[in-house]
């Protein structure tokens, strides 16, 4: 059973699969947020008020973004480095690409 | 009728009403793009692709949030500073809380 | 002396004035937190020992930015806010342009 | 010559030190930036102006920062993927930690 890591028990296809209900748990928060927003938006509620709840929505967001970035670590880009090769030094340029754009 | 101003023929109330539209339909297109993330890590897509969508959707609310904050300053903060006294300070200092919150 | 205000005593010339020493002490540890990440990579010192240190002087630099916002929303804008008019209207656009240059 | 990889040329202590040059020529650069800065408030230059100064030291630091980031990713963290087991879980989650403090 070569998709399954003798450490994890996890299945390889990705590595968010693991953790893959709690980051669909954090997202329908995220998504919930979002929708408060427009609520608030909708509701002519006062502007700090708003930004403070679009910092909060933007926060969960980074977070379910680490979180699945911390996994790509984890499985794909630690297997494809234990093969090494062009695929190992194609999977790291991708992983500071997507890093580079969570940071700006 | 004082509550229309002379120069943009927005309503007073909340500096942000005379973009409520444009607003709105940037809070649409964000929850959107929140719902793609909560579908694609429900179907195993690969993670670099969730990412994308991920920093698409945060800078999708960082632009509300900028929006936002730049009506709230050219309407509410404005109006007090022209006022001047103690809901000037009161209201410059929340929207520095509020930038400081923004940048993190 | 219409160049010093009755509520703070402190020159309108330019808002940060008043806290200048206290600026220019954190912009003296922000400058030697860079020269220490300098001296860290010349002496070859661990990588994520090195991510730490710029994330200070990072984070030293944002909030020397959010000072001296902070301190141009309370004299330079709500200066031009109380006169109105075209000044107000471009010294509101070019702080949000450098809000939105801090938040990315 | 085990502390040379055959890939590169570039020895293995630390990941950053094939680009050391280039990683300091950057530092002295953002060093040059803050001095700037602190030169400008110094001066009582331009609250708007000197924010961009700001933003342009902060955006070189950065930088900086993914640079060392993604040499750490091929070099550390890769060969102790490569090699597995707790050392390799341990270079995971430090990458992580710092990934997260750099997006806040």
């Amino acid at each position: 059973m070569s998709d399954v890591t003798a450490e994890t028990g996890e299945h390889q296809t990705h590595g968010y699969i693991g953790q893959k209900d709690d980051l669909l748990k954090r997202l329908r928060r995220a998504e919930g947020q979002v929708r408060g927003v427009h609520r608030m938006v909708e509701e002519d509620v006062y502007c700090i008020d708003i930004l403070t709840q679009v910092s909060a929505a933007t926060k969960a967001l980074e977070r379910v973004a680490l979180a699945l970035l911390d996994d790509h670590l984890r499985h794909c880009v630690s297997d494809a480095a234990a093969e090494g090769g062009a695929v190992a030094a194609e999977k790291l340029a991708e992983a500071s690409a997507a890093i580079a754009r969570l940071v700006r």
